[in-house]
C-alpha cells in the first residue's frame, strides 16, 4: 500500500466540499492528496471564492510523486452530469458523487491510495435521483463488502464509537443484543490495534439505561446483555472498563486514562464529543477494509462560494487518516 | 419570606455529607444557614477530621439573627437512633434521614426558611429500613403537595433540564407524551422566570430521536408530538426553539444564547453538563413551592472521615439556592 497518496472526496458539488478543497490549497500538503471531482466545478468554484488555485490533473497512471505545494491541488478528473450551482441541489448530479465514492473507495481497495477523506453528500437528492442511499458509511461498507461497520467519532482527546446509529430512540434497547455489542466491541478494539497502532487499547462501555441501570432498578440490559458480553470479551484480553452511568464517565480522570468510549445510541455519546471538539471532530468509519475519515458537518448550501466556512473539521479528518495510515503500515 | 435563612441537610449520616458542612465552616457564611443533624455526629466527625468548629446549637423561635463567621457552624440538633460509624451504612437511622428532610422541608414551608440545600442520601438503605423512598425530589414533592417536579441541573453557563429520569431507556419514547412534554415545559418556564428572574427565557427543545427525526426519517415523535406541543406553547408567548438535534445542540453560539436546554432524557442532556462543570454542579428541584438545590454527587462512603473531598458541588448548591431566593423575593 502507498501510504503517502490519498482520496479527498468533496460530496455534494452544490455544497461546501468543494470550497473546502480549494481553501485547503492556501497551505502545502504534508501528502500526495488527490481531489476526485468534476474540474471544471473547482474552477468554477475558485473563481467564486476569487481564489487563486492551479488545479492539476490527475489520474491513475499519471499519480504525482510530491505532494501539492501551497497553491496547487491535484484533482482527479469526474465529470458531473450538469454544471453545478453553489447551493442549489440537482438530482442529476446524484450519480457524479457516487461516482466520486466508487473511484476513491476502489482506488483504496486497489492500493492506489492509502485512504480516502469525504466531505458531506446530501442524501435527499440521490435518493431524489432513485438510488436508495442512506449514507457513505453504508455505501463503502457494501462497496468494500464489510459485513459490519461502526461509526466513530475523534477529537482531541476522546474517542467515541456508537452500538447502535441512527435509529428512532423507541427501537435503540431492542437492538442491544449480545451478538450486537460483540461484534463492535470486536472491530472497536481490532481497528485501535491496527489503524490506530494501540498496544493494548482500554475501552470505557456506557450503560444503556441511565445510571448504567442502578442494579437492576432502572432497567436490565445492563445485567442481562451487557456485563456478560463484557465478560466473554475480558476471556480474549480485552481491557473493557463498566457499563458505567454515561452522565458521570467523562470525567477528565477517566477520558486521561481511556482509549475510547463506547456508547450504546447516537445521543448518548455523541453530545459531549461535539461539545468537547466543536468544530474540530472526525468521523471515522471502522470495520473496512481502507481506511476512510469524515468531515463531523454537513453541505451547507446556503454558505456554498461564500468562503464564510471553516476547515477545521476537513483538516483533522485528513491528518486523522495520515495517522491512521502510519500505525496501518506499523508491523 | 425570610431570604436570609436556608437549611442545609446532610444527608447519610456514614456519608460525606457531615463532613462536607464541616468543611464549609472554614469560611465566614454569606446567610444564616442552619445545617439540620445530629450534634453529637458533627462533634464526632470533627474530631476524626481534625478540624475546629464552634457548633452552635439552634432551633425555631431561636434562629440567630447573623450569618455565622468562620469557625461558626449553627446546628439545629436533630438525633441520630445511634452513633454513625463514617462508612458503616445502618438502617437505624433511616428515619433520622427522613426527620431532618421534613424539618426542613415543613420549615420552608412555614417561612422560617427561604430554601434547603440538601447533601446525598443512601437510598438503598433508607428502603432498606422498610421505607420506600425513590429519591428527595419525590420525598419533597409529596411533603409540599407537588403534582409534578422537574429535575434541572445547571453549572456556569448552562442549565440542563429533563422531561424524564430515571426510567430505563426502553419506557422513555412512550413516556414523551404532549401532556407531560406540556407540564414540565411550563414548570421550566415559570420557575426560569420566578426563581431565576429571567424576564422572558429561551429554551432550547432537544428532539428524542438522533437528528431530532431528521424530517420523520429516524423516527415521527418530533412531529406527531414535539413540535405540535412546542406550537402550543409558543402561542402562549414562550421563546421555545427547536427540537433541536442533541448532538449539534450544545455549541458555545447556542449556549450563549439560551437560558436552559429541555432533553428528553436523562442521558442524553447530563453527560455534556456533567463534562462540562465537573464537580460544579448543582441538581436544583423546579415544581415545587419551595426552592431545593442538591449536590450533584453521591454519598461517597468510602470517603466520610477522610478530608479528601472537595466542597465545590456543595458551594454552588448553596450559591444558586441563595440567588434563586433573592430572584423570588423580587417583585
Amino acid at each position: 500500500m502507498n501510504v503517502h497518496r490519498f482520496a479527498l472526496t468533496p460530496g455534494e458539488p452544490a455544497g461546501i466540499g468543494p470550497d473546502l478543497c480549494l481553501l485547503l490549497a492556501a497551505q502545502a500538503q504534508p501528502r500526495v492528496l488527490v481531489v476526485v471531482a468534476d474540474l471544471e466545478l473547482l474552477h468554477a468554484r475558485a473563481a467564486e471564492l476569487g481564489v487563486q488555485v492551479d488545479l492539476v490533473a490527475v489520474s491513475p497512471g499519471r499519480w504525482p510523486e510530491l505532494p501539492a505545494p501551497a497553491g496547487t491541488l491535484y484533482v482527479w478528473d469526474t465529470p458531473l452530469a450538469i454544471a453545478a450551482q453553489s447551493g442549489q441541489l440537482d438530482p442529476r448530479n446524484a450519480a457524479y458523487v457516487l461516482e466520486t465514492l466508487t473511484r476513491a473507495g476502489q482506488g483504496c481497495i486497489d492500493g492506489d491510495f492509502a485512504g480516502m477523506i469525504t466531505a458531506p453528500v446530501h442524501k435527499g437528492v440521490i435518493n431524489e435521483a432513485g438510488t436508495a442511499f442512506s449514507g457513505h458509511t453504508e455505501f463503502l461498507a457494501e462497496l468494500t463488502g464489510a459485513p459490519q461497520v461502526v461509526m466513530m467519532l475523534a477529537t482531541q482527546g476522546l474517542r467515541v464509537a456508537l452500538v447502535t446509529t441512527h435509529l428512532p430512540l423507541k427501537d435503540v434497547a431492542a437492538a442491544i443484543t449480545g451478538d450486537r455489542l460483540e461484534q463492535v466491541t470486536r472491530i472497536l478494539h481490532r481497528d485501535l490495534v491496527e489503524k490506530f497502532g494501540l498496544n493494548r487499547p482500554r475501552i470505557l462501555v456506557c450503560g444503556l439505561n441511565p445510571h448504567a441501570g442502578e442494579g437492576g432498578h432502572l432497567g436490565r440490559e445492563e445485567i442481562e446483555i451487557i456485563e456478560p458480553c463484557l465478560e466473554r470479551l475480558r476471556a480474549d484480553g480485552m481491557d473493557l472498563v463498566g457499563p458505567l452511568p454515561a452522565d458521570t464517565l467523562f470525567t477528565p480522570k477517566n477520558l486521561e486514562h481511556c482509549d475510547a468510549v463506547l456508547a450504546m445510541y447516537h445521543d448518548q455519546g455523541l453530545p459531549v464529543l461535539k461539545y468537547k471538539g466543536f468544530g474540530a471532530a472526525v468521523n471515522v468509519t471502522l470495520g473496512m477494509p481502507i481506511i476512510r475519515t469524515s468531515v463531523d458537518h454537513g453541505t451547507a448550501l446556503d454558505l456554498a462560494g461564500t468562503g464564510r466556512i471553516d476547515t477545521g473539521s476537513l483538516q483533522v479528518a485528513l491528518e486523522t487518516a495520515y495517522q491512521m495510515a502510519e500505525a496501518a503500515k506499523a508491523p
